[in-house]
């Protein structure tokens, strides 16, 4: 978008234009220097959430650590019962945490869930099971009656969850809940991990206003601000707001040097189409920065380069087009570079309606997964449909060649 | 899990248990009191992320606020143009963030994408179609030819995304980016939101070893604390950790009255088994807390009331247990009563190998949801898997009555 008189040819369409694929490979090209071991860090695990794993991780001990019983009851000899039962001596019970002495031929020991498997004993036969089917008070002696039990019954085996030496985690994982659960369970306390990106964020516009601030006809509130900020902090990335730049190149670049500090990464929105008078395009004219047209709808104008050395992005100006910018381009190259954010998950899901595509060009709607596995699609084709965005939970692609596609036709959706 | 020695009865199996959606309406109820205009704050935007909306906003505007340009061309009368072409005066070319004059008869408006279209145009001719097919420099004058055209070709109607007055956003809503973006557009710069829960959390047992520490026969380091710390922090709950309380039951209530103040809820892990010396049990003795059986497999034994006024849940002390447990009664509790974190979404897919399951007992299998639509099972029904949990992307819902499930069967899976 511009505000400046307009001149010159406009060129629209895909003709020359990048394929998806060859513009997501852009921009990991682009991000290649964040994978670097001066941008790691060691974190304990809690703050390590979100974060992409920098080694594989091979397990320093077998889960579980020994075996351990699975219910309440008595450790045995499977071998010392008899088809009809047999009585046994009761030994001092087995606390969890304790380490037991070898069970002795002909005796039982009173086990809990999670407490150590004595030495010799190969079964657990649980305390319903057994006669009296209650435990008896510590000191007091005496013999149960057991039921025959196979060898293993309610045991869980040293390593059968994983061996010490095997590979627990893959470098490049995505540290969530249950893996940093699985480092902490193997004794892990702390993680070396990717550094976090830090992102400076500029939104450009004459025309575009602070939310909350007062509009002038002809004049839009800033969303993509919003939307870009808090997309990336949910991925995990360190954002820097600049604010919103007005149409002024000289300002502009201004800006960017005097924020872009510390920043891996500066993202604009807006000023990137083929007019010539837009502000993002101009700013970048002394800097190895390309501008081009991507084949997808939304999204098709699209900046790239280094703007005083910085990795730089330009989004186009309309949200939805910003959005599935950074779905589409931003994000993946983060995960595969980083291992963090996690990919989206792709599924497969039947379209509810029919829909109608640009044939050169892959697009990208925006849909809802409905109960019954088809999917909705919110809005239309337009890249403002904001309210339309705010009622999906996937992204709907169509690829490029695919000119109509019927309902109930499957299509790749990935949950947002 | 307990360490100490046994004895009284031990019950195990789902006799008289209550049912998985008896006790989610129990951890429902308990966390009732947390709805609450005294639980409420108003935050800008971009800190709201994640938080549950309080109340429905209506959109204060439409949006477009305006009927807006699609394309950069020339706004026009349709109704000018004949259907072999028609030549018309060129007007000053109207900027996005301007408020142009009213577009006479017989004259065309080099039009922005994004910008007002003037009153009395009513489409836009995008300027490929136009001959010149570039823009003139301004104050050029002189005439364009442009091709006829339908009534509102290439205009963004003011209010098609969404009309002033309509519901933009219901209260409960959890306000992703989305949704955030839509906030900014519609000038809205701050929103009221459910504050964030803060949770003491503590992990329970004499044979649990915090990771890093040495590891003595018997005993095991918890991943119990890792695990749900994280996963109610990517929940958006603030938590508190109490660290490892040993089995000491007067101890435990030192801890939880020495570190429950300002917590909103407290959540324990172990010690809830029908064993007669389980500390958590013994701990909440005089307090209004009910240890249950819940018809699930894992996470059966559960505790819920208060302890000195804070509502109180008691998981049990396996990981797998844990997450079950939290995802099953509090995540969802959550989601409900205050609109955060979003709730899972419910997704349908095939099994990829048959499966058995306790007919009395809801289970919960833990799987990996595979690129071809069905879920593979990741390690087998023991709650104490914490590498396969690891491997994992969905829980697996075996309802109570089922007993065995052939592969190819469609379960409902929960997206982690």
């Amino acid at each position: 978008m511009t505000s400046h008189p307009p001149h010159g040819h406009a060129q629209h369409g895909a003709e020359n234009a990048r394929s998806v694929a060859g513009h997501a490979a852009a921009v990991a090209e682009l991000l290649r220097p964040l994978r670097s071991a001066d941008r790691e860090e060691t974190l304990p695990l809690s703050r390590a959430l979100g974060r992409g794993l920098v080694h594989d991780v091979a397990a320093p001990l077998s889960l579980p650590p020994f075996a351990n019983s699975q219910m309440d009851g008595y450790a045995v000899r499977s071998a010392d019962i008899d088809d009809g039962g047999t009585d046994l001596r009761i030994m001092p019970p087995v606390p969890a945490g304790s380490s037991p002495q070898a069970l002795e031929p002909g005796t039982a020991a009173p086990i809990m869930t999670g407490a150590m498997v004595p030495a010799g004993a190969d079964a657990v036969v649980p305390i319903e099971k057994a006669v009296p089917d209650h435990f008896l008070a510590p000191g007091h002696g005496g013999t149960v009656r057991l039921p025959a039990t196979a060898p293993g019954t309610y045991v869980r085996i040293a390593g059968s969850d994983i061996a010490a030496g095997e590979r627990a985690l893959a470098a490049g994982t995505c540290l969530g809940p249950a893996q940093l659960g699985l480092l902490a369970a193997l004794g892990i306390p702390e993680v070396a991990v990717h550094k976090a990106v830090t992102v400076l964020l500029v939104t450009t516009g004459d025309e575009v206003v602070e939310p909350g601030g007062t509009l002038t006809p002809g004049r839009i509130y800033d969303s993509n601000g919003t939307l870009l900020e808090t997309a990336m902090k949910q991925a995990g990335l360190s954002v820097r707001r600049a604010g919103i730049a007005n149409d002024n190149p000289a300002e502009l670049q201004d800006l960017l040097r005097a924020q872009s500090q510390g920043a891996d990464l500066i993202v604009t929105t807006g000023g990137v189409s083929k007019g010539a008078y837009e502000v993002v395009r101009q700013a970048m004219a002394d800097q190895p920065v390309e501008f081009l047209h991507v084949a997808m709808q939304p999204g098709g104008p699209q900046g790239i380069g280094t703007f005083d050395g910085v990795p730089f992005l330009g989004f186009p100006g309309n949200p939805v087009s910003c959005l599935v910018s950074f779905e589409m381009f931003l994000r993946p190259a983060l995960s595969a570079l980083l291992g963090a954010p996690a990919p989206r998950l792709p599924l497969r899901a039947r379209l509810g309606q029919p829909l109608t595509s640009p044939g050169r060009k892959h697009q990208v709607r925006r849909g809802s997964l409905q109960p019954d596995g088809t999917v909705r699609l919110e809005g239309g084709e337009s890249s403002h449909l904001m309210h339309a965005l705010a009622g999906s939970n996937v992204l709907v692609h169509v690829p490029a060649g695919v000119t109509e596609l019927a309902a109930g036709h499957e299509v790749e959706v990935w949950m947002l």
